[in-house]
């Protein structure tokens, strides 16, 4: 639904001096004291659908709920800097539940040196809500956008693709300080997380940047999970196609000049791996190369909203 | 829920030296290119709770969720900038639903200058949920808080009270402008809105500010709608008990010095009445004097989330 509402949103905000990105990238870009540095950004996510109560410790929602907001951040290269936490819990159990939620979320604010700057707790007689809006600060060499690849920009990523379902959706790390670190030592032209897919995500880095993509698929890092849930599933779907397919990895797409980008496949200054997976082309769209070299069109895949 | 919820948090977050009034005021204060001036708020809104979804349009309750946000605002004398809008809607009908809510913020968003700066809009099996953050910016003057109030101060507030539920709970006018005009022209020193009740919104003023507050209930007053309410009711509650104790009117309550506060009545500065309703004294709690003359404590009512 979320693509269709946000063409019909688009039509209906007046452009305002104050948020230049808008609607376009991962969070909007406040002016404050006249520097366009903050920031800010929301998810809301719901037990059933982002997380399902009855099969895991709470804390990991409340853990997620901030995860997925940092990296936003870190797809923007911003330092967190503040979230605020709005609750609604079931009544019944709700008072345990919200401080669950907290106990989950907390430790990796305090990792992150994210202020809880303020929150609304209800309960009321459906599930589980988390809305979590985070505040951040673009560093002196400004946000990085999804719209900054040049034709010949190579992409890399962080980690690896595939199988989230299967644990990383819950307990993955933002790749905030990865971010902060790479658009520091060398230059980026543009940056996204995959929150929606590999392929989902790197199309809507081309697209914006009014350029091409094209997918290297044997250079694709394919997670330990994508096999395993490829043959969990046995419908068909290879460790590849999760890899290019599945939603929240929240590993980092990055748009990189060449020679930065085969330096830090030489430096590796990450705990992560950084790999090269193709580049940005001048055709639009987005292409894939195959181990026997033959090219063709690649469908996006992901999780739409 | 929420006081008890509180007391178990304000125990596990850590001091921070960004947020300067965390968990006691309104709203938080955060550090921005060192200044204390970016205020922010968030508030969560469930069908059901703060609104009927199948007794209203579902553009008044969009109106609502930001009109609540900016009546943050104006509490602490703040200036709205912008605001992030989470959205939950039922699947089916979700798309209209959304657009709706957003038909319903989007005008008050624009008479307030406020930029709608983000948004996530997810679709599941439960009820509408609208979470809104504000962020708003301090004046020169500082935020207004509701620890500033000193023995001695008149209590002033804008407009009537009670009877909010009849329908100025969703088309209520947040007291921006008026706060912001009332903290440049006159010397105020705190302020709340009454969200929750006037004697319970009032009781937390002179707690906040390690004083007593008395209130003289023949100057209290009464809106029209608590007279409506009183008699509809016919449950023993007067027109005055509601205005004591019925939540959501979203006026203002102010610690005014004495000579400021005779001004401020004599001059009418606003749109909407001033009166003086009493004073804050040494002795704590809350008090009351009638109109027989007669004074005796005062039991703070109202919404206890």
């Amino acid at each position: 639904m979320e693509s269709e509402f946000l063409d019909w949103l688009r039509q209906r905000l007046p452009a305002s001096p104050l948020a230049e990105l808008g609607l376009v990238d991962d969070a909007a870009m406040l002016r404050w004291h006249d520097r366009s540095d903050l920031m800010a950004t929301v998810d809301v996510l719901t037990d059933g659908v982002d997380f399902r109560l009855d099969e895991i410790d709470p804390r990991r929602a409340g853990r997620k709920a901030l995860a997925v907001n940092l990296s936003d951040a870190a797809a923007m290269a911003c330092r967190p800097v503040a979230a605020l936490v709005g609750l609604v819990v079931p009544r019944l159990g709700g008072l345990r539940l919200a401080q669950e939620i907290y106990e989950g979320l907390l430790p990796l604010a305090e990792h992150y040196g994210v202020t809880i700057a303020g929150g609304d707790t209800n309960s009321w007689d459906g599930p589980l809500v988390i809305s979590i809006t985070l505040l951040a600060q673009a560093t002196a060499r400004g946000p990085l956008r999804r719209s900054g690849a040049v034709v010949g920009d190579m992409i890399v990523v962080t980690g690896a693709f595939g199988g989230s379902i299967l644990g990383k959706h819950l307990d993955f790390e933002p790749r905030v300080r990865e971010a902060l670190l790479l658009n520091e030592r060398y230059e980026l032209h543009a940056g996204i997380d995959t929150s929606d897919g590999l392929s989902l995500d790197l199309a809507r880095v081309a697209a914006a940047s009014g350029c091409g993509a094209e997918l290297d698929l044997v250079r694709v890092p394919i997670a330990a999970a994508a096999h395993e849930l490829a043959n969990k599933q046995a419908d068909g779907s290879t460790a590849l196609d999760h890899a290019l397919g599945d939603g929240e990895d929240f590993e980092l797409i990055l748009a990189v000049p060449p020679e930065d980008a085969r330096r830090m496949q030489r430096e590796q200054p990450l705990d992560v791996p950084l790999a090269i997976v193709g580049q940005f082309i001048a055709e639009p769209g987005l292409w894939q190369v195959d181990a026997d070299g033959r090219r063709g069109k690649l469908v996006p895949r992901g999780y739409e909203h």
